[in-house]
């Protein structure tokens, strides 16, 4: 038996990747030692590394003056990391405080530079993105941070702002599920845990021009121009995340890339989203139309008590992780990449036939 | 065929732990889905996680008044948070300079705050540890910050400081091979990828009387207090990383726990210093006999040739990992917890019969 996981990340990864990796788990090629007993300096190791790092510039179609950087400790880590690398100076940098990720980038962001709130969404309950309209962005800015997909609040950016200043973004949740605009980009980071991979690896993108700007005055493993002269092999790196990445990606490659994966996020959020529009209001979504995620679906019920018994019944039939994150409540079904579209079918038919 | 590895780090697990993992990978528990798949709020990954941090407590010995942190970026990170964190008025910070970590370490701080080298090491090309007597430690140092053992030069510390300066200690390479002298230290920190499990997890432990003190004006993720009050639960955690060291330890425990790998770790290391010292000066450690290492036992041939066909000569009976630290060259014998006797004898054997 294996469940469907809509759990929102960590999340599901495609069978064909666990089964292979379970295979060669204890003798990697024959080397007499498991990939994960392996010095980060062998030859074995280095392929790996080297694999997923070109892997993640073709499927992401990431220009040549970025570089792809491997690192831990999440996109919280970063929060931290872009204002310590960015705000060398006086300028300050712009958020748009879309969700509580948005929030937790600029609270983080006010202990390292002048950051403050280019739009906030708090007051509407984080139901929509803002348009490029309503954001007050201070021309002598460093940066404008944006979160294109609030994974709690199942909201995801469609209109990229339309501003000079240039931008840096969260993008954990969206990674490979739809194109990143690298023009408009100076910075794009994001967790592995949901589309790519197991917890424990940050991608982080970061253009070539703008490391040569970058605060040095700090220690070694904050300053991403370091880890970018070392190929992310500064320190020991996170070696068996990485290599289940590799491996992720090279089954998103088989499915047909980046295309492919945007086709099929759209037909399975397209299939929760219908379910919920022709419910006549049995389940309803609280977020705005033009805003809805195709990662994260959320949704209510009219009241708790059914919302209790559809997952008790979801769970009945391994339709796992679909309760809503603890801070907003409700269900959310989180449809990564490695979410099969009978899965996708399962929730629907349930949906359907519930209440 | 298994190999003897012999690397500094990542390093050999364990044979029984890889099986079970492996056995497991892909269907934890009966969930349906791989432990990687799940999410760090689920049930069945918080029974591992407090399984582990307990673990952790039980083996280490660990005073009641310590946290213990579960973080990412390795000790590499901790160069920078431990300034961070505690170098919060204009009090400087001691630094025994004793080899290339500590080096790392010193040079990371300088940029957080005033850290002074108490004593350095490099003149004398890293080869012993110093006495107490001969450390010139400020009264007024917020901390002395020590690195037990050196991986790359073979060194260890035997006599711990003698000041009333509080100790923090990089101890990466010790956990678990020897006691940590609690009473001492207000912060000790390592990665996992060496005695304990795969690389991606650090483990940090701090005095608690020392966190209502740390800095707050960091974001989130630099601060060792948002990680205590959230039971290391703040972000997404490396799940995999802490399931394999959390095994490993269970495995420790088997083998009788910290007392057992310490007299393991002097019965391996013995070996090999005792064919050193009764080759006739074949072979050659360039360690003072006080600070030799038990962890990474150092040594060099007469010639650069002979080394060579030494490390073919191993590498052809499966005994691999013994190359030096490029920047130090040599051999270097690393015995971790889990390289068993047979792996050391097979060592001591063929440099026996070498040359």
């Amino acid at each position: 038996m294996r469940a469907f996981n809509f759990g929102a990340g960590p999340c599901t990864l495609p069978l064909a990747v666990l089964e292979e990796a379970q295979e060669e788990f204890v003798d990697f090629g024959g080397a007499g030692m498991s990939l994960i007993e392996m010095s980060h300096r062998s030859a074995a190791y280095e392929a790996v590394h080297t694999e997923a790092i070109a892997r993640v510039r073709k499927l992401f179609l990431v220009p040549d003056d970025f570089e792809v950087l491997f690192l831990q400790g999440g996109a919280s880590l970063q929060f931290a990391m872009v204002p310590l690398n960015l705000l060398t100076g006086s300028a300050p940098a712009g958020y748009v405080v879309s969700g509580s990720w948005g929030k937790r980038a600029i609270g983080d962001a006010a202990h390292h530079g002048d950051a403050y709130a280019a739009w906030n969404g708090e007051a509407e309950g984080f139901a929509r993105m803002p348009s490029s309209a309503e954001l007050d962005i201070r021309p002598d800015s460093r940066y404008l941070h944006v979160t294109s997909n609030e994974t709690i609040h199942g909201i995801r950016m469609t209109e990229w702002p339309d501003t000079d200043v240039r931008l840096v973004g969260d993008m954990s949740s969206d990674y490979l599920s739809r194109p990143i605009p690298w023009a408009r980009f100076d910075v794009v980071y994001g967790g592995a845990q949901k589309n790519l991979g197991p917890a424990g690896l940050t991608i982080v993108f970061v253009r070539r021009s703008v490391l040569s700007g970058t605060n040095r005055n700090l220690g070694a493993y904050l300053r991403w121009d370091v880890h970018a002269d070392s190929n992310s092999l500064y320190n020991t790196p996170p070696v068996f995340a990485i290599y289940m990445m590799g491996k992720t990606l090279q089954w998103i490659e088989q499915q047909g890339g980046l295309a492919a994966m945007e086709s099929a996020a759209e037909a399975r959020a397209g299939l929760i989203y219908d379910v919920i529009d022709s419910s006549d209001g049995f389940y309803r979504s609280p977020v705005e139309v033009g805003s809805r995620s195709l990662m994260n679906v959320v949704f209510r019920m009219p009241d708790e008590e059914s919302e209790g018994r559809f997952l008790a019944a979801a769970t009945e039939q391994d339709l796992v992780g679909l309760k809503g994150h603890r801070s907003v409540g409700g269900m959310r079904a989180s449809l990564y990449n490695a979410m099969p579209m009978s899965g996708v079918e399962a929730l629907a038919s349930l949906m359907g036939s519930f209440g």
